[in-house]
């Protein structure tokens, strides 16, 4: 029998490979390929994520599974192989179910749909986009069909990236946040607005950047096993456990995303370092969902990194960095980077009216599966929700339904949810790491993070994808998904930094 | 039949995008990868060459060759569908031979005997590394033997770098060479010797590299196409017609590598990229062998960078880069770079000393796979070779027979000719290029290359590896390997220099 885990694993780790091989090739189309290599790049990706996935769909991989599978369901002899037993199981399944046709037809839609997007974006030209948009919705259903017994047309789209996570209970808690969230942007808008023009100024990105550095390197992100470049648009990528790199962007005039999108990026590259050595090669081996992966980005920048008990310790040493912050307060610096406005832009979006861009979308993608929207009535429903929850419309698709690349690089269907399930859970978690470690504040406080980090890596990274994400949530916090502490954290953040009366 | 050759393409695409993952991922161990990716890097790449190796020795590429060969042999359709199946035919011969067991046992032992030389190199331990040197012989004679028929055991090896030849013409050609070499550094050696004291000084390797981005492009190596990188060692490499990377090393206080290693790996990187983009993804898209590769990044960094022609033009240029050359007239600059002084080490030799270096070296693998002399034997027969043929012997194995990675790296035997017989071509096909275009030199005394370049991609580049080298180069120059063009070459050049008389 464990043998056949043996020959299992042997075939998981050319996978394994293949699947590194084609991330190696991404980050460097992203960060270092010449602009004449764009078109061998496609082809090279083409051919290794198609290698990949005939090894994957090999039925030698699901008589292994079936050898494995009577001693191995109930009583496996190790956490590790029975967690990647259920893992390689549920994976196996889903991959089976959809023809290599559909996939091959769907990724060569993705690639044409991203291009269009690309190119009719600035000349805002929603037209362009609409007849590849409808295709999308088409592929995403058809993909969901290959599943039947859903409760949900978006419930097989939605688990790929969060497993046993369903449309209808994460409306529930969507809804339940909205409104939670909306009267709080209110209460904001009504109070004295926040001055965030220190931020703007001689910020040369490349200081921002050896800052960021420090700090990543202060929370835990290995460097040795790292590295830190420029991108159009930043990321965390895994190849091994002994390399996972991140990519950030900035400006020189704008203290913002040159520091927070690497504090981001440095969380999602952290979660991905810390899983288990013992793991590397083998599928489990990363972190075990989008919501997880960014409760782990969002809480190391937001939570940690826009919090007020951080930057007492940081602060002098940014100000000693930027003498264009030499005269300003430690308290007005900390509101202008927490400055809440409702705005167009949701990767610019301030912590609270974050989530509402987030659920909009999520909202508007059920309604597209449905049937009850159509492509051509998207513009004027997004807009319309735009209105009702953040008070703005935009003034063009550019920074409106044309704004992310996710439908039009992916699809449709089970793409946005994880931006807010991460915030939900972030608040969860460091409430229980607290809880388990009431110093962790204070040593935040004093510029340590090795309480924070460690606990973190030994309740959560430590286990790559073993656990699903509410089997994970339930082992770290002891609760299911919640709301309550993501408000009572944002109230009570924002109460103060606003003047609100509890 | 038609049909048949497109399912080969395919087959042989797949191959080739695996190889050219292959070589992003060893590009990226090179000069991007942090310290802790090292494991997972090793094992990426063994499983890519592995799934190359499987795919091409699938007996349905056989059946596929068979079914083409009764009309292909004699009449293919076209030039490069004729060129590819006679490519393919040998290299599947070729590969089908050697068994699956002992490529893997070879490859691991290359490894293992790397690592050895590179801990004990510095040490000066040569009894470390005798017993992998001892195994390292063993497999190349036991690789011989699955290649029964040869006339001599080198053979097999050496035709995997240069397709068509044997050792014994190598043997013939590189012993006419040395009767003509070693009188012309004995006299060189009695002459009055130069002074290069000029290319030691302030010379920072970022100004050097800038100054050689410019003479590569204007020599025709297209950035848009390709980078620039330093590493530890200098290199070439292709993952498509449209991404040949190059890069350097160099130092700060000498003019030297920094430039001129530049030029030479930019050689090679205008061969790939002037393969005709027609066969980008099949296997014939790359240089023909390493003596012709060597012919061109030999050629555009002797012939050409070492040229006074090139000189007259560049050198106000240099000038101006860098003040420490202010007050150097150019005739002692351009003695400076050529200077001739027997040394030990082959990358930092000059033009002359260098295929000494080389044909030593040729000569000892010969006797080494001939059985005529035991690893034990081999210090001590190298210091010899070095005492008589440049009049100096190593003082340490380090600089002596633990000098080049090749014999710890890769193997024994077939593994130096290529630069000698680079040298060789350079001259007869740098001959034939001023034959066909006499303005040539004029050219470059103005700063243009264009006509060479030219003439070079319509010549050799744009065949890739359609023509052996032998055929190539009769096609070129109408002539086979010949002697008598470098050794005049050298005569007039180093004669002008040392004020030889004729």
């Amino acid at each position: 029998m464990n043998d056949k885990m043996q020959q299992l694993k042997e075939r998981l780790r050319v996978i394994n490979d293949l699947n590194s091989a084609a991330a190696v090739l991404h980050w460097d189309q992203a960060t270092q390929m010449p602009v004449g290599g764009e078109a061998a790049r496609a082809r090279q990706l083409a051919t290794l994520s198609r290698l990949a996935h005939e090894h994957f769909v090999d039925p030698a991989i699901g008589q292994l599974l079936d050898a494995l599978q009577p001693e191995w369901e109930e009583a496996p002899p190790t956490e590790d192989d029975g967690a990647l037993y259920r893992y390689v199981r549920r994976e196996y399944e889903r991959a089976i179910r959809v023809p290599a046709e559909y996939t091959e037809r769907a990724a060569a839609h993705s690639t044409a749909a991203f291009s269009v997007w690309a190119a009719a974006r600035p000349q805002d030209d929603f037209a362009a986009v609409q007849p590849y948009l409808e295709q999308s919705l088409q592929l995403s259903r058809e993909y969901a069909h290959y599943f039947p017994g859903y409760d949900h047309i978006a419930d097989p789209l939605i688990s790929r990236a969060e497993e046993g996570m369903t449309a209808a209970e994460i409306r529930a808690i969507f809804a339940e946040l909205r409104r939670a969230l909306v009267p709080l942007v209110q209460r904001i808008q009504a109070a004295a607005p926040v001055d965030n023009s220190c931020l703007f100024g001689d910020f040369p990105r490349e200081k921002q950047y050896a800052f960021a550095r420090e700090i990543c390197t202060a929370f835990g992100y290995d460097f040795s096993r790292g590295r830190l470049d420029e991108t159009h648009h930043p990321f965390a990528i895994r190849f091994a456990h002994g390399d996972v790199r991140i990519t950030t962007r900035g400006r020189d005039d704008h203290l913002g995303d040159a520091f927070f999108a690497t504090l981001h990026e440095a969380g999602h590259a952290m979660y991905e370092q810390g899983v288990a050595e013992a793991l590397d090669g083998l599928p489990t081996a990363h972190g075990t969902s989008s919501g997880v992966h960014e409760s782990q980005s969002r809480g190391w920048e937001n939570l940690v990194g826009r919090s007020l008990a951080f930057w007492e310790w940081q602060y002098p040493r940014l100000q000693e960095c930027f003498p264009d912050l030499a005269a300003i307060p430690l308290a007005q610096f900390y509101a202008a980077i927490n400055k809440v406005e409702p705005s167009l832009i949701r990767v610019a979006a301030d912590e609270v009216t974050y989530n509402l861009h987030v659920m909009l979308r999520f909202d508007l993608e059920l309604a597209l599966l449905e049937g009850e929207l159509s492509i051509a009535e998207l513009p004027a429903a997004w807009n319309a929700r735009y209105e009702s929850d953040l008070g703005i419309t935009p003034a063009d698709y550019r920074d409106g339904v044309m704004q992310d690349v996710h439908w039009y690089g992916i699809g449709i269907g089970g793409l946005f949810q994880g931006y807010t399930l991460g915030n939900l859970m972030s608040a969860q978690i460091h409430a229980a790491a607290t809880r388990a470690h009431p110093e962790i504040p204070d040593e935040i406080r004093r510029g340590e993070y090795g309480t924070l980090h460690e606990w973190l890596r030994a309740n959560i990274y430590t286990h790559g994808a073993k656990f699903t994400p509410k089997e994970l949530l339930q082992r770290v916090t002891g609760e299911d998904l919640r709301v309550a502490p993501l408000v009572a954290y944002l109230q009570q953040k924002f109460g103060a930094i606003y003047g609100l009366s509890g």
